[in-house]
């Protein structure tokens, strides 16, 4: 028996977004990997092992991926959304590259999932119907300056922008100074999109023009979409429809 | 009988990578509409109208979706990859702002897809693993100098890049300018991503050091992706692993 690891995207949270690759390669795994909540989504079956654990292990949960895929599992590492966007897949290639020699030719294999930015601006519209860029707002792995600069850049830039991991009890300052840089940035009333677990039952959407955002609008379940210079809002009954013009 | 407009995302091409939702969309449609390759791509059933149309008429082809479902009909836009990147759903929501009052109350969803550069970045490994932009490189509705500003800021904040729509017979010269423009601005040899055809039958991969990037490596069927600073190129039999670090 071969091992190997696949690092699967679940998409943002309902089972209609889940590709039917990442749906076949759970029903194949003898493993699977990850956060409480992640792994909690994936259906007990017979033969079926579950690994889960608490936020922040990402190296040790990478390591002990290939240490099961050695020795002959299938196993499957679940991330929310995209694996590749903010979540276990690069965790897993540092522990390759870190690791032994063996690890580089375990089979590995990504599957791509619908990411939370894809799932909020499908929702609101087309927001980032041009040029956008996507950041993480946690530094608890890369100096905060890194990212002021990178918001910085990219009001310069006119990018709408997504910003996955706004703020959590842990980190309640940084969307208060990521907030009061924009504003100040942006010098508009562009809309900002405070999308909560989309596709959930918990699912939230509101839209805000930025210079009445509040930091409380996010918590570590949403990802917030910013406008760029040119994106605009169709005022209607119901929602808003918010979108950026192909040519912006 | 009420009308309705979806835009769906069908992914990069193979049919694992469609979700259970444009699925059943699909499968309740009155009318399917789009590029001319992407209507192929759905198959033909008793009462399911195609209407598949040539690229660049992008606003017609909303116009006419919204006046169909304006007769009733159950229509979907169907888009490659995800909807709201560089696809329909921006062209169906500038056609819903100019348009009669009446569409604003349309009934419209968007469905999102598996965007090609998800799709590319778990093929290579995980080079869009930490903060990362996306910038559409045809000055077919924008300027080319903005285009060029957006890619020298990208460098300037460090970004992983997913460069669309690189180069078509009508644009060969672009990306010969942008080749040199990140050449010159990154003065490294960081890691790029041909991927072309993702998924299909078709697909092809390369990992280029920059500064031996040659123009005709993309066309118009190829993302391209560019890695920060930081990514990283895992050597081994066979393709390398390519990832950012989630400290980068």
């Amino acid at each position: 028996m071969t091992g190997r690891v696949v690092v699967a995207g679940l998409g943002p949270g309902a089972e209609a977004l889940v590709t039917p690759e990442v749906r076949a390669a759970l029903d194949e795994a003898s493993d699977v990997i990850g956060y409480i909540p992640y792994v909690a989504r994936v259906a007990d079956r017979p033969g079926l092992v579950k690994h889960a654990s608490d936020n922040r292990v990402e190296l040790d949960r990478a390591r002990h991926a290939l240490e099961l895929a050695g020795q002959g599992r299938r196993v499957v590492v679940v991330s929310s959304g995209d694996p590749g966007v903010f979540a276990m897949a690069s965790a897993l290639f540092e522990a390759v590259e870190a690791g032994p020699p063996a690890w580089r030719d375990q089979r590995i294999e990504v599957l791509p999932g619908i990411t939370a930015m894809l799932a909020a601006a499908a929702r609101a519209g087309a927001p980032l119907g041009h040029d956008f860029c996507a950041i993480n707002l946690s530094d608890n792995l890369k100096p905060w300056a890194l990212i002021e600069k990178r918001l910085r850049l990219a009001v310069e830039a006119d990018f709408a922008m997504a910003l996955y991991n706004p703020r959590s009890k842990a980190r309640p300052e940084g969307f208060v100074r990521a907030l009061d840089l924009l504003r100040e940035a942006c010098k508009d009333a562009r809309p900002v999109i405070f999308a909560r677990a989309v596709s959930t039952s918990e699912e939230t959407l509101r839209v805000v023009p930025l210079p009445e955002c509040r930091p409380e609008m996010a918590d570590m379940r949403t990802v917030v979409l910013v406008g760029s210079s040119r994106t605009r809002v169709i005022a209607r009954e119901g929602a808003p429809y918010v979108f950026t013009p192909r040519s912006a």
